[in-house]
This record gives structure tokens, sequence and C-alpha cells, in this order.
């Protein structure tokens, strides 16, 4: 290809980042990218998304990267800027989701003045990074592009950031840009592995499989059924499935539960513990007297780490152990309907919404108070995928949903979250105003930060006086209608199950965004 | 002190804390930071302000130390909840703020298990943070706690990090605290650097003085005019002045130009330029073409470090030279009022606000709409104190109003900032209403980020296509007086000078947050 007049770095990471099929950014630019905003002009094959804050960029990254399986690119504002990205790139790091971000630095002669926005963004990448690079002269930037496209796909995916001098952006560049790299493939565990484990479920009825990474696709769950059916093997999912399939005739799938009684107790039961695409499980937390290992010593198989090809590691165990196919699964029944009029309760906020989740959409979810029942009911849904908060930050739902919705145009996206966590990232309601997509955003308004209360509990602290203030959203009462339409979004509160069926029914019709307060 | 039963590290933590002069926690903290959230109903002297997003804590905790001239802590849990601070961390660094950071980590047994947040602290600690220091054993938590309120205290102010696992904030400790430390004033710069500059001053009626750090003190500021009076020397401020006092007779000193054609000019005109309290003067960003150095080489003489007592400096220099005493400056005019149906212009906001600002209150400015009028109508205004946006990372202003409210209790804030900017941090809103806080939020609501707009032009990229609407909050238009009323705060529009004037008047009177969009 001939290089066109005008082509700069800028213009050369774009066209790289294109080829290798990024087609949207999440970016809230400032003057150190300016030569990047420029390029979108000229390099039309990647559209950029506007976000009012950081945080909205790499949740909806992450979204995007776990329904398209590719990464979408960030494009962030020097350190601070890429500092508030941060929380939402953990959770992509822990959910395996591909993500590229782009950083604009300054320029390199005038980096050694310690202008005020100088700050050491290597230090602040590398937690929440698989790879870090810095674009170092004007010829590399094609070169470092892919390096960094090609660490965000390895599978399933990785945080890649790509630090990029203004003065290199808007360097001359040549438009020889690197062939693009051949995405690779999980790699398949070892056959001796997948014989160690045949050759301990054939001795068990008591096997356990945890599922997690590609073990929760529909192919994964399918070779997971024959295992159930056939060798008596109880199916569970890691505790937070950073992407699972759900629905239509899937299995009924639940957590490992959170809390660690339950999850050891549950557990204990089995042997062996066949992990198929997750970790050997740990508590969330630490809990004085109780392990951290929640499987015994010695009970615990790796039949596929979460990386690897967790699906087909299924297919050729259950293979091996001989276990037929097994007919889809029948309609699950949905939860039974409350009365109208009834005031809502989670279980209810599910029998409203479960039936109208549509086919092939995709449900984001976060927090424990619509986590639970979602999970509990979601094999009743029509077959949709779930994406759910996987590293703890909160403030995942609203740009997951976000990104969600983009990668996948037209599918409607139902974002099930709480007040305490949708306060850290509601800017990304702008953003799905500015772009019109189907998000219904139901927001669980407990007005409390509920986990912490129940965690103060089981510490043997009282939740009064500072306990109850600290874990308190209710003085002032947060207004979710107010604040949506602030962000120029429709919303209204629902406190019966009747009018949140209303509520939902009207939002999927608008083919906009909508947020729903649920009084619970 | 004999050691109360049920004394936890986390007891000793903020027993030190209390003894060292910490009175003020914003907190957002989860299950690693339950023993701290329990002894805050033991060890009372510290009052826990809830934050509903921690960069919130952080924005409020720099304002605090600006107006307080000592730290309050932050509390927030874990990697992922720290990186939400970050961004006003690295204003308060810029600002040299004291700040005290309290992270919550996971049990130090838990974490080889590399639980879902867990994530390296320190790395995300370190770009902000002169101090970052781990707690290390339970015997150690007061020592540590000393250190880093000590590093905070290191005059004017740093921002120390504090890392402490939850097992050793519940471990049992003894209540025998390491003994509060003196805390250091700044240094005096040494007597033959005066010496130089006097002897330099002595030579030039062209002296530029560029005024930071305690040379805009109240203090620093009457012997800059000493000095201008006798020698001809012109007052500047630094572009980005952390802490200055303003009004009621002291002179108007503006600020370097942001845009470095104007600033070069300004200072070329002059030699020597003397920094009194502000660094060698460079240019935000880097330009092509452009020095990074604003003085011409040669020509900036070091009076004072931004950490050095500047105003002493001062005034011994202008000792040395003799200048006599000035007399307390007359009133300046205020800025003209317009017409009351008058569109409202950024002259004509600072015609109704200038008036309005009361004695000893803060003025927080961000944003260059409304900051360049403030600065230069401040002088007409009564004695105050205006705290800036120090670092370039934008969401400053409402949680730095909230920490100045809470610093001086019952005193006004006025906090002036631009749409952009307060969408990233608008949850301060929340915890002011839940204070009861008298802050009146003025944003200048032009719907763009203007800043990044004008440097694109500068650049020669048209503001049309992806660059506009990059740069765009236009679609749809933010509507602040939703937004407020969703924290519960009141709201109003005000569209002309006689609106506003009402708003700002109802606003003073209600002691209570109040925001108000400005339609420029």
């Amino acid at each position: 290809m001939k290089t066109p007049p005008g082509f700069t770095g800028a213009d050369a990471l774009l066209a790289t980042a294109a080829a290798a099929g990024i087609e949207v950014c999440f970016a809230n630019p400032g003057t150190t990218e300016i030569p990047l905003v420029a390029a979108f002009a000229r390099q039309r094959a990647i559209r950029p998304v506007p976000c009012v804050f950081e945080g909205v960029c790499s949740g909806a990254a992450d979204g995007y990267g776990r329904v398209a399986g590719k990464p979408a690119m960030t494009l962030t504002h020097l350190g601070p800027g890429f500092a508030n990205a941060i929380a939402n790139l953990h959770n992509a790091r822990r959910g395996r989701s591909p993500v590229v971000n782009v950083i604009g630095e300054h320029a390199t002669w005038h980096l050694p003045f310690d202008a005020p926005l100088c700050a050491d963004i290597g230090s602040l990448a590398r937690p929440v990074s698989a790879y870090v690079g810095t674009i170092d002269s004007p010829a590399a930037v094609s070169a470092k592009t892919r390096d960094a496209i090609a660490a965000a796909r390895v599978p399933p995916g990785q945080v890649a950031t790509l630090i990029f001098p203004v003065d290199f952006q808007q360097a001359p560049a040549s438009a020889k840009l690197e062939a693009p790299f051949p995405v690779p493939a999980a790699s398949i565990p070892d056959a001796a592995r997948i014989d160690v484990v045949a050759a301990r479920m054939r001795r068990s009825p008591t096997a356990l499989l945890v599922l997690g990474g590609s073990g929760l696709t529909t192919r994964g769950q399918r070779a997971a059924q024959r295992l159930a059916a056939h060798c008596g093997a109880r199916l569970v999912s890691e505790t937070f499935p950073s992407t699972s399939d759900r629905g239509g005739g899937l299995p009924s799938v639940l957590r490992l539960p959170y809390f660690p009684e339950p999850a050891i107790a549950l557990v204990a039961a089995h042997d062996p513990v066949v992990l198929a695409g997750a970790l050997e499980p740990v508590t969330f937390f630490g809990y004085a007297g109780i392990p951290s290992c929640i499987a015994r010593t010695g009970t615990t198989l790796m039949l596929a780490r979460p990386e690897e090809d967790a699906a087909g590691a299924l297919e050729t165990l259950a293979d091996a152990l001989g276990a037929p196919a097994v007919p889809n699964g029948g309609r699950v029944e949905a939860p039974p309907a409350p009365r109208p009029e009834a005031p809502l309760t989670p279980d209810g906020v599910m029998a409203a919404l479960v039936p109208r989740i549509a086919e092939h959409s995709v449900v984001v979810v976060e927090g424990g108070t619509l986590g639970y029942p979602y999970f509990a009911s979601a094999a009743a849904a029509r077959r949709h995928r779930a994406i759910c908060l996987s590293g703890g930050a909160i403030g995942f739902a609203p740009p997951a949903a976000l990104g969600a919705a983009l990668a996948d145009p037209g599918r409607p996206v139902l974002a099930l979250t709480g007040d305490g966590a949708a306060l850290y990232t509601a800017q990304a309601l702008w953003s799905m105003a500015r772009e019109g997509l189907p998000v219904v955003l139901c927001i669980a308004a407990n007005r409390t930060y509920n986990v912490v209360r129940t965690e103060l509990t089981r510490a043997g602290t009282a939740v009064t006086g500072h306990a109850a203030t600290l874990t308190s959203l209710e003085n002032p009462p947060v207004d979710w209608v107010s604040l949506a339409r602030g962000y120029g979004v429709a919303g209204e509160r629902t406190p019966t199950f009747q009018t949140l069926c209303a509520a939902v029914d009207r939002a999927l019709a608008s083919r906009a965004p909508h947020l729903i307060e649920l009084t619970l």
C-alpha cells in the first residue's frame, strides 16, 4: 500500500487495529490523543464511542469483549484518565476478557519536564494488564499495536495496554503495516490429563464438575450434561462465571455459593472435584478459621484451565467415559408469578423478567440481590448469554451493558445490578442514550451496601452506628429516575409485580435505553 | 494507657491517627475494612464520612487538606476501590495537599490464593504517593500509622498510603501508642539564595515574582506587594495555584497563562523571574516548536521551592531590599453588572458571584470557562481562600468542595466547574446532602469538553465529525437539575444574570447544598 499524504502514527495504529478486527473504540480523549481523534476521520473502520468517564470506557470494552469474542479499544488520557479505567479493567482481567487500551502520553521531549499531568502510567497499568508496551518510535507503531492486540487475543482474552506518546502519534508514518496475525485457538489439554479424570470418574459416582470458561458455552454444557446423566456427576459453575450460555434447554447450572460454609459443604460431598475451565475454587475473602481452598486437599483435578479448551476437553472426557448424547432439555418452569399488586421481591422480579428475556439477548449480572435469583431461574428463559461481574470491582453492569449492546447490535440487553454498584458508573447511561441502545437497566434499590452488611453481621459487628451509616444509601435516598433523566434516559420506579411487567414491556418496545428502579 | 478489652489493630490505627490530629475519614469501606468500620464506634475522635465513590473520598481529602492544613484520612477497599481514588490523589500530589490513605488488604494468609479482588496495590499507589507502607504485623500498626501521617505532614503536604491487611486490623493490639511527632515547619531558604535574588532585583526594574505555595498566603502576598511597590516587580501566580488567599484588599494576582504563547510573551518581558513557592514554569502539554520551559534560560531564580517557606523568604527579601510596608489595598471594583435579563456570560456570572462571596469562605476552581473570569475578578471579593485544580485530573471540584466544607464547618463554599469535569464525580453531591453542607456548586454547562476543542483547533484539526462528537456533551444534553435531584440536592438552571443572582441568594440562605446549572 502506498502511504497516503498525511498518514501519521495515529493512522498506523488505527489501520493496524482495524486490520486485526477491531471495530469499536470506547473513548474519552484529551489533548495528548488529538492526532488519534483526527485520524478517526481517515481510518473509518473503527468507530469511536464517546464516554463521559473512563470507567465507562473500560467496563464497556469488557462487556463488548465477552459478547463479541474479540477486543474493543479504549482511548484514555494520560495516567489520571487511565486510572479511572482501572477498576473495570480489573474485572476484565479476572473475566479473561480481551481489551486493548491505548493511552496518549506526553510528547517524549516534554516528559522530562514533569508537567502537571505526568505520572508513571506503566506502574498504574501493570496490575491490570497482561501486556504493557510503549511505542518508542514512529517506525514501531504498527508492530507494537500488533503485539498489544495479539496479547489481548491470547485465548480467551487478556488486557493489553499500549502507551503512545503524542509526538509519535503526530509523526509521519509508513502505511506498510504489520501483517495481521492468526488468532490462536485455545489449547487443548493433553490426553494424559483427561485420562486421569476419566479414571477417577469411572470409580466415583460423586464427581462434581466445576464449569468455567468455555465449559459454560452451549457446547461445554452439552458435554457436561452427558457426564451428569451417565456418571451422576453434579454440575456447578464457578462463583463468578465470566460468560455463560443460559436457558433454552440448557441445564440449570447454579453457581458455587459465595459464602464459604455452603460452598465447602457442597463440595465436600463430592470426589473428584473436576475443574473444567475453572480455577481451584478459593473463598472470596479470607475468613478466620476457614480454609482459603474450598475443596479438600487431593480431591480437585484440573481437566482444563480457564484459558484452555474446556468444552473440547469435556467432550473428549464424555466420549472416553462412553456417555451417550442427551436430548435437549425441555423448557424449565419459570418462577411463579405473584399477585399483580404484590410488593416486589427478588423472586417476583425474576417472575417478571425471565419470561421477557429475548432469544439470543444478553443479561448482565452484578450484585447478589438480583444475581442469585437470576441464576436460579435463568434456565427457564429463552437461550441467552449471561455476563457476570468477575473481579469484584463494583460499577460493572451499566458500562458492560453498553458494550454488550454494541457488540451485538439490535439484540436487547438486560442489566441487573444494585444501587450501590450502579452509583459508580451511572455515566454509562449517557452513552446508551447517545447510541440509542436497547438496554433495560434494572436497579435493585435496597439503599444499602447489602453485601457489606452481611459480612459485618458474619464478623459479629452490629449494623448500628457508624457500621450502619457507612453501609447505608438511605440518607438521602438516591432517586434513580431523576438520575436517568439527567443522563437523557427514560426511567421509572416499579413497586409491584404488575408495574414491573408493564415497565419492562414498555422498555423493550421502545428499543431505547430504559432504567427501572426496583423498590425492594 | 492500659489496653482496654477488645482493642484491635484497627483501634490502634485510629487512636494513633486521632492523636496526630486526624479528625475526618472519607470512607467507602468493604469487607476487608470491617474491623476499621467497627473500631469507629470505639475511637470516636475520627468521624467517618460516607462517600458513594472513591474518587469522592480522595477529592474530598484533597479539599480538606488544603483548607484545614492537615490531613484527612481516606478509607478504600483493596486495589480496585483504591484505583478509583487515584485521579484525585494525583491532583492532591500536584497540589501538595496532605492526605493519608488507608486501604484494607486481604488477610495475609489469604493473599497467596489470588482471590478475585487481589491486585498489586503498591504498584497502583506509588505513582500518587510520596509514602507507601504496608502494616506487616499487629505490633507495627501504631508505628506505621505514625510514619504515614508524618510523611503526609511533610510541609506543605504529601500523599501517604498505608496498606492494612484485615487480619492485622482484627488482631488484639496494645494501646501503648507511638508518641505524636512534632509537625515540621517548612524549611527556610538559606540566606545565600535570598542574597542572590536581592542582588539581581537591585539591578533590575523588570523582575517578575511567580508566586506559589506559601507565597500565595496573605503574608506572602503582603511581602510581594512591598516588592512590587518598591522595585516595580510584577506579580503573577503559578498557572494552577493550589491554595491562595484572595480579595479583601489583597492584590489581583493573575495566573501565568495556560497557553504557551501568552505565557512566554509575559515572562519574556521580565528578568529575573523569581520563583517564590513555585517550580520553574513549564507548558502544560508539549507543543511542537515551542520550548517546554516558559522562561528564557538563565532568567529564573529560585527564591523558595514550593515546599519551603516562601512567605518568609519574600519578607526577608523585601527587608533586604529596603521595601517599606504598603497599606492594605482598597476594595477593587467588582465586575459591572449586566442587564438583569441579559443572557449569562462568564463575566456576567462573576458579576453575580463575586459580591456574594462571603468573608472567609472557600472558592473551589476547576476549568477554564469560569476559572479565568474568577481569578480576574477575585480581588474584588471579600477575603476568602481559593483552591484550584492542580494536577489536571478532572472531577476535582465537587469532592473538593465537600472536603473544604467539612474542614471549616459553617463557612460557605462556592465551587466553580464545568459540565465535562463535574460528570466525573457528581456522586459528591450525595455526601453533601447527607452532611447538610452549605456548598453552592456552579456548573458551566457549555456541553463540550471545551479545552480539548481549543487544543484541537490549535493543532489544526477541524472540530467536525468525530473530533466534534468526541468533544461534545450535547447529545443528549445532560440535565444537571435532574442529576442533583437524583443525589438529593436542590438544583436550578439560570439562563440570565437576574435568575443567577436570585438562585445564589436562595442557595446561600438555605445553608444546604445547591447546584446551579449555568446556561452559557
